[in-house]
């Protein structure tokens, strides 16, 4: 499994092969504590979201510190963490193809499963395959709070509660989830984005529970606006994923002054295979990091990266004086966007002891890698 | 190896589950073949790039249409087709660190194999790793041809090609690519950078041979400039990668009138999970397509892709009446850039009798997927 991993448990991080995906094990465990920390002096739930690192491992670190279970955006995704031991996931996404549904309904006689409706035909076809199957499992009726995407607008969220229930199924309660509202860069543009979100949550509780059915639970939020659906009364657990590792992109954002602080966990090593007299070329390009929310940040280095294409990166000075690295040298970046980046390799390779002299502790498979169904 | 490949051979292409990505092979064997006739009408001999496709079942088609070997970008590459039975390989990029020229040794003990260098550093390691190993392989000088990328400027190609022969290597050539030449919208501008690209060739020819070294051959070109290359004189080695399967970004430029067409042959199959009332969700975000390059098209529907983020494209009318597909309808996308696309996905379907009522006639593994060192 670890056979083309960029180094072995025990290697300083000198020997990291290059371009590697390096989880800097300190500075992880500390974003891991705090999210905990805040979920559990607020008595809510933390359901942080394993479509953004597709580990069991990592699963079971966030287990261990007080998660309820995983969510999950894909079947494979699901299936790949049962397989690897994780026994309780949630499916926070819809699923409407029948033969995709009847690994759903499976997949809920192995373990504690819930998962997203956002349509009347989707419930049917849902309750059709755990029939066929004699599993059931737990049913959020996903709500469009703002992001345009899944979804069902307030108004409609209580029928779907009622076909849920007419079926026989555990209605669980409200997915609501405002992916835009976590890259707007100022707080009150994200203040006002939830605040949205949560009058939307509002109206469809209300049609629920005058429809006679009780709304158990609200579940949503992101590394962006987390603290926000904390504080707004309405959400009962946080599906917040990015903040174990933070990304480039996440950092751009101008932090709320109370809410929650996380470090940089995730950077790709790289090293310069190529220099020219006035740049750069390092060994990590779109294949290594993906770009989807702009590029890579140099780490503590006074270095501009640009897109050198598929296989490569391009450095340059920042400002004039600021010294290009040599032949060789190992450059680290953030990635710009944590969950696609992790997607494109096979294994974490987790240090201890920081990115100078650390000391490779774990190895990692990116179990759920590819798990695209 | 295909546990969790979406389609099985002899299913329909309507039981290919979603996303997944999906090779016309109609449309490839007609590509295939008519890059092969192009070549060889020409007395050029094509390497394709299989940075590209990432497959040995797809190299050995082109090799069994004529290909004189395949170039890679990386060692992991390299490795994992010669571990697949493809024997003669060519890495046209720089290797620097020794721990991978260590590989690079002892994988040009079992395969026939080929570098590129554009430093002095880069040669002697090599030569150090060979020695120890006991074994050789062949080596271009890469020039830097106006990407600005890597390579050396012509003036400096001689001195290297003298230090590669003084090594007792055998001095292949020139790497001569021009990478940002293929994307250049129009047919003049991509013919003014490519006789740029040609000037500098000629240039370090000709330092090379008055240093009494003879330059066998010039490889380089792609898929949007090959025809220019192929013109020129000096190229002696097509290097084209996309032509096999084209993307949405190549089928933007506007076609040379002389040169040879191409057809799309990879897709990713999606399919419509959540519909709001003037837009549908599908279940292929930018985990099932690369877009470094843009967006992907929507093959053959007048619909928009939008980004909708990892995991989800949300598609609109690309005008008022164009009707939005139902809830669980195919709709099939046509990748912006083909080469980070495939590097997301384990598994090929490949399609026999086109995307509406065809069969899976292989399901091959992309052998070099993630092998990023």
């Amino acid at each position: 499994m670890t056979a083309h991993a960029a180094a072995r448990v025990g290697d300083g991080v000198d020997a990291i092969d290059t371009p590697a995906l390096v989880i800097d094990l300190d500075a992880m465990e500390r974003n891991l504590a705090t999210m905990a920390a805040f979920a559990q002096a607020r008595g809510l739930q933390l359901r942080p979201h394993a479509k953004m690192h597709k580990s069991a491992a990592i699963a079971r670190l966030q287990m261990r510190a007080g998660a309820v279970g995983m969510c999950v955006q894909k079947v494979g995704e699901a299936e790949a963490l049962a397989d690897a031991g994780v026994t309780d996931l949630y499916i926070s996404n819809e699923v409407i193809d029948p033969r995709k549904l009847a690994r759903v309904a499976a997949l809920a006689g192995r373990v504690t499963l819930a998962i997203a409706v956002d349509s009347a035909p989707g419930v049917e076809r849902l309750a059709h395959a755990l029939k066929a199957a004699g599993t059931t499992l737990a049913v959020f009726v996903e709500v469009d709070v703002g992001h345009g995407r899944c979804g069902v607008a307030p108004t409609a969220a209580s029928a779907l509660a009622h076909q849920v229930v007419a079926h026989g199924l555990r209605f669980a309660g409200l997915q609501a989830y405002h992916g835009r509202a976590q890259h707007l860069r100022s707080p009150a543009e994200r203040a006002a984005a939830i605040r949205h979100a949560v009058t939307q949550v509002r109206a469809a509780q209300a049609g629920i529970t005058s429809a006679g059915i009780r709304c158990p639970l609200v579940t949503g939020a992101g590394s962006g606006s987390f603290a926000l659906e904390a504080a707004s009364g309405v959400y009962g657990e946080l599906q917040c994923g990015s903040y174990l590792f933070m990304d480039r992109d996440y950092a751009d954002n101008e932090p709320a002054p109370d809410a929650p602080r996380f470090e940089h966990a995730l950077f790709v090593k790289s090293q310069v295979m190529s220099r020219g007299a006035s740049h750069a070329v390092v060994d990590a390009g779109h294949k290594a990091h993906a770009i989807d929310s702009g590029l890579p940040r140099v780490w503590q280095r006074d270095l501009k990266f640009s897109n050198g294409g598929d296989e490569h990166g391009i450095l340059m000075p920042m400002h004039a004086g600021a010294p290009l690295p040599d032949l060789g040298e190992t450059v680290w970046l953030v990635p710009g966007h944590c969950d696609p980046t992790v997607n494109l390799h096979d294994h974490y390779i987790a240090v201890r002891g920081g990115l100078q002299a650390g000391v490779v502790e774990a190895v990692w498979p990116i179990d759920a890698r590819g798990r695209l169904t």
